[in-house]
């Protein structure tokens, strides 16, 4: 029976990364949608949020049969409930996916304002977050998800520069108002992708030492921020 | 052995009740922060929030207890998890008043710019989402859960409309810009508290129903957004 368990969790944790591997491309696809001016693409990041969302409910499903066809232990059991609450952030990561997408179509049917400011910056970072989150994951490689925490400071001070970057830029030029605003939204997007990506590295952190990292990180993160 | 349970479950019920009266609590007063002008309310927000934090992690245990212990039968199982999902949507509802006292601080900094535009209103609006679900939650109530998904449209609506109004109104008083981009954040910020109390709803519709109707409202959210 547990050798049987063994097998169904590795198939669990298979799933989970290739929806993981799908929310990621949407990710790099609707960056690029939004930088290189690509509305089809964005398009195709939309409709493509349809598999992210029938693969949760695929995991969702496969992760409470487990829990009630194999009474796992209680170490199991806290890796099918952490594969849920990943499970629900990946899909959450498809529709921040298409937040931008939706925001890449409106900001390029205007005429380009100006380069993109650190937006590409804060997309590859995140990008790699989420990259690293799924790997720590897979490796269940505590100090791997710990360098994720980490890079979440890095987001949020280039987020910043960017919110005063284009403040500046309305300043001087009010006409790029409105395109100022679609900005600041992509930036708020990548930056909840990344506060995605770090609660799956914290949950890895969680399962892997038995401690609980979460709101130890989170506060010292809400201190520095305030 | 049943019997038992079934006070467990109601225990974890009403534990997950409170902690969701906290994060209302939270979300009110982090608004009247903002709206009054009141920043030593906001700190209070920012501080109160370490005891949401406590509740999520007891919340988490005893879920993840209850399921150990009394191999739950499957709709015993999805209330379990439902409720450790709901927990992490509580927690993240506390996260999100401590972004706007945050936000509240900076604000209250500057001399007042002008009235908040609809901003009470989307504020209003998403407290009684949140509070609506969790009565949808304790009564097991599907149609009033099916209410909440429907007031989702009239944030959006208001959304938008605040967003037109601070780009008009930095526009034409330049200097009103850093204050319009943090309301911008503000009401992004009451968005997401509506989103995480539609989160809510659609479990409770899920766990009712039986049918899975999060992501078939998803998708007539994001056409109706795209």
């Amino acid at each position: 029976m547990k050798r049987h368990l063994d097998d169904e969790l590795k198939r669990l944790k298979d799933k989970l990364f290739r929806m993981g591997l799908q929310a990621e491309e949407a990710i790099v696809k609707a960056s690029k949608a939004l930088f290189e001016r690509d509305s089809k693409l964005a398009e195709a990041v939309i409709k493509g949020d349809q598999e992210i969302n029938l693969a949760e409910i695929e995991i969702d499903e496969l992760g409470h049969e487990l829990i009630a066809l194999h009474q796992p232990t209680a170490v199991d059991l806290r890796f099918i409930t952490m594969v849920l609450k990943i499970n629900s952030d990946l899909e959450r990561m498809g529709d921040q996916a298409v937040n931008i997408a939706e925001k890449a179509i409106k900001i390029n049917q205007e005429p380009p304002a100006k380069p993109y400011i650190d937006l590409p910056k804060i997309a590859e970072t995140a990008r790699g977050m989420v990259r690293d989150a799924l790997d720590a994951f897979m490796k269940q490689d505590a100090a791997k998800a710990k360098e994720i925490l980490e890079k979440d400071d890095v987001i949020d001070e280039i987020n910043d520069r960017v919110y005063e970057d284009v403040q500046k830029l309305m300043r001087e030029k009010p006409d790029t108002i409105p395109q100022g605003v679609a900005l600041i939204m992509v930036s708020h997007n990548l930056e909840r992708l990344a506060d995605l990506a770090t609660n799956i590295a914290e949950d890895v952190i969680y399962l892997t030492r038995g401690i609980d990292v979460r709101h130890h990180i989170r506060e010292r993160r809400e201190e520095a921020s305030a």
